[in-house]
């Protein structure tokens, strides 16, 4: 029987993305074996990031400064505004290294289901940046799924009156796959957008 | 592109068990959603959990005091104790209820591969503990894997000229299981361990 103290620890643990009650124990006694080198930074970590992160004020981003680091940087192209929905897929684009613009984080999409409507998203703010002159195209980097497709559509409606270019990813096939494990759907989408070769 | 502060935090929780790269971001974008009522308290209990607990040097075990609830219980049987391999082993039988003894936690088993003899494990503080005269019986639940096999073999070796019985583990069938989805091994088990009906 765990004491009271590593009970409370797994407890938390549990409450990560990816970790459950069987895995948390297994990480708990991870980070009992190695204390030093682990357990304490990652504490520590927890707490300076805690003190120290703040939302963006414009994009939505986390950072250590508001405006964050991309908003703040002149070096990127302030005609484009990127939005994705989380700031995971933010990193993803990134990582990618394919945009050199700036982002909009909404913070989710729409879902009838969960009951997110526009008031939850940062629509607003997006409207407000779309209207400033300098501002030339949105690009919508929303996941092919029902609600993210239904959150772009709303979007590209909300921002018709902005003299703006709207913009989405494209669909199809994705690098690397094989045609025969694609779904229906993504072949579909491949064919109707095909381009001269 | 994150900051140099959830770098750090994502990199850590990748070395938790369960979590890979992927895993540890979004794992670290959920802290950062519940500072308050996630990540502030994680990092308390990590640091708390850090300083409070110790190796109990009787058994093993990990707790607050030094020997551990289990070790310091006079209500529980010390004529027997039961060797594991680790400590999620022991919250494992202690989760069953079905053992009122003391423990003995071996922190691994022999290992070729892995380089691990028996001086790496608690093998010696093994013997000292089962010469004691109020012991009885030591039972040997490790791991039905090659290692664990080779451990308890060699433990049972070296017992023998204690004056104890050791016991190990029955093989067979787990409750709820279903004999057309069980491995020959288990099935051989079962059935050269048949008890009368």
């Amino acid at each position: 029987m765990p004491a009271s103290e590593i009970d409370r620890l797994i407890q938390l643990l549990a409450r990560l993305p990816g970790l459950g009650p069987r895995s948390a124990r297994r990480a708990a006694l991870q980070l009992m074996k190695r204390r030093e080198s682990l357990m304490l930074p990652l504490a520590d970590s927890l707490r300076r990031a805690a003190e120290t992160l703040c939302d963006c004020t414009l994009c939505g981003n986390l950072d250590t400064s508001d405006p964050c680091a991309l908003c703040a940087d002149p070096g990127r192209d302030g005609a484009l505004i990127c939005v994705v929905e989380e700031i995971a897929d933010l990193w993803a684009i990134e990582r990618s290294g394919a945009f050199k613009g700036r982002y909009h984080v909404l913070g989710g999409t729409l879902s009838a289901l969960d009951g997110r409507g526009p008031d939850d998203l940062r629509v607003g703010a997006l409207a407000a940046r779309a209207s400033a002159p300098e501002v030339r195209e949105v690009i919508l980097a929303l996941s092919a799924t029902v609600d993210g497709q239904t959150t772009a559509h709303y979007i590209a409606e909300r921002l018709a009156d902005c003299a703006v270019t709207v913009s989405r990813l494209a669909h199809g096939v994705p690098v690397g796959g094989e045609l025969d494990y694609l779904d229906d759907g993504t072949l579909t989408a491949a064919l109707k957008a095909r381009r001269p070769a």
